[in-house]
């Protein structure tokens, strides 16, 4: 959870525009976008908020809106320095896709048509929006937090690590340190063809190194998470990783009595 | 129809690539992509496939493929010439979505994720590609074929003249000149609105003068093609247009009556 307090008004003072993306959070934690002094905030539909993926909303300012319009007129014929055009600073914009100048358009009183929409997508947008908004944003973040606690604590008990700090962790995804010894494609692939449960590897850097469990939206919930619990323990039993066998599982049904969840 | 035979040729002698915007005609028309020596076509499902809009299936040849990766190559660090990026001749390729090299390391064997692909849409397509080969591209090349003679037969017995040059003429769409004196916005207005019809008006500098009217795919069919005759005659007659009333439907049943086609 990138801390966002304090960057905006920074990026006031110089004059940059703040652009945040929400691809994982939105749906699933709340996003302050006004109160942080965020320009932009791009989203994703296929992560907490359990629609069909495909689409990223968006909501951007005035600030972000005037820079936009700037590029516009631009490409409209205004003159353009090679020195601009190098530093990608006004340039004209090149795809005719991803061009929000003419998104505004379209949906402008005018409606030019711009590209042909995949309203068929919209439909399954504005149906999951609407399931999202009937269980309630804060009833939603908080079933995240509470399905992370459950994971989290079992995943402990199991004597693995967490990736990160944890004053940062985002409630929808944990990130697993790979133990020493232990092969994590392998993991993975027991996990998917044994027990039908895929999680995720990790780019980069951390390529090989972590393992990312996301409880995300509809996947939120307490059968995921002990499930996941219990098939990661038996995978990790017959890759020779030594752990507390059964204790993972109690972990996450301690958190979840604790807490009086039922279901 | 574009006629592209004999481009193609001339575009290898001078090294050039051809790409053919073919959105409104696969699935309605041939398109002869190898015959035709067309190194890029790029296409639509929302026309004569009548599959969901959103997507774009496109095909290439490996000439296109080469040019791709060189510009991939040049995009991960080689260095550009500021003449070569304002010709916009290799230069790296700025848009991190539309990127068919990062697409077609997706589909290779190593699935590197480029973006998520929106899953329910790749249902959908399959499925219309499927009902679409289930009646034969021949038979769906000729339904539309039908259809138009049937069309443009009533708008000719009506007295409106087609745009264009017949010999080129494209079986999906009838271009129609908006006859003098008759709003053709006011047309289009009282076709949707009175009659639930969506006739098209044109861009650039035939806006105003030309409707078109499509035959595309599932809506290409004899209960259109009457209804639209039918509608499109009364609300001009109620414009102050002279016609022949009545004239245009039994037009159109007499070619479905010579073709042998019913239903």
């Amino acid at each position: 959870m990138q801390p966002l307090g304090g960057i905006g008004a920074v990026c006031r003072e110089v004059d940059a525009l703040l652009v945040v993306d929400a691809v994982a959070t939105i749906g699933g934690t709340a996003v302050d976008t006004d109160a942080w002094l965020l320009d932009v905030v791009v989203g994703g539909t296929q992560k907490c908020l359990s629609i069909p993926s495909g689409m990223a909303p968006l909501t951007y300012n005035d600030r972000a809106e005037r820079k936009l319009l700037a590029r516009k007129r631009i490409e409209r014929g205004l003159r353009i320095s090679v020195e601009e055009d190098r530093a990608g600073q006004e340039a004209p914009i090149r795809s005719n896709y991803l061009d929000l100048g003419q998104l505004q358009d379209y949906w402008s009183p005018h409606r030019l048509n711009h590209h042909t929409e995949m309203t068929s997508m919209l439909y399954a947008l504005r149906e999951g929006v609407r399931i999202a908004l009937s269980e309630g944003l804060e009833a939603r973040f908080s079933r995240h937090r509470l399905h992370e606690s459950a994971l989290t604590a079992g995943l402990s008990a199991m004597g693995l690590e967490l990736f990160g700090d944890p004053a940062n962790k985002m409630p929808m995804v944990a990130c697993v340190v790979v133990p020493e010894g232990v092969d994590g494609e392998r993991v993975r692939g027991m996990l998917l063809h044994g027990f039908g449960i895929e999680i995720a590897g990790a780019f980069g850097p951390l390529k090989g190194k972590i393992w990312r469990i996301g409880t995300m939206g509809y996947s939120c919930r307490q059968t995921n998470v002990l499930h996941t619990l219990g098939a990661l323990e038996a995978t990790l039993l017959r890759c020779g990783f030594r752990l507390p066998a059964g204790e993972a599982v109690q972990a996450a049904l301690g958190v979840y009595e604790r807490s009086g969840f039922s279901c």
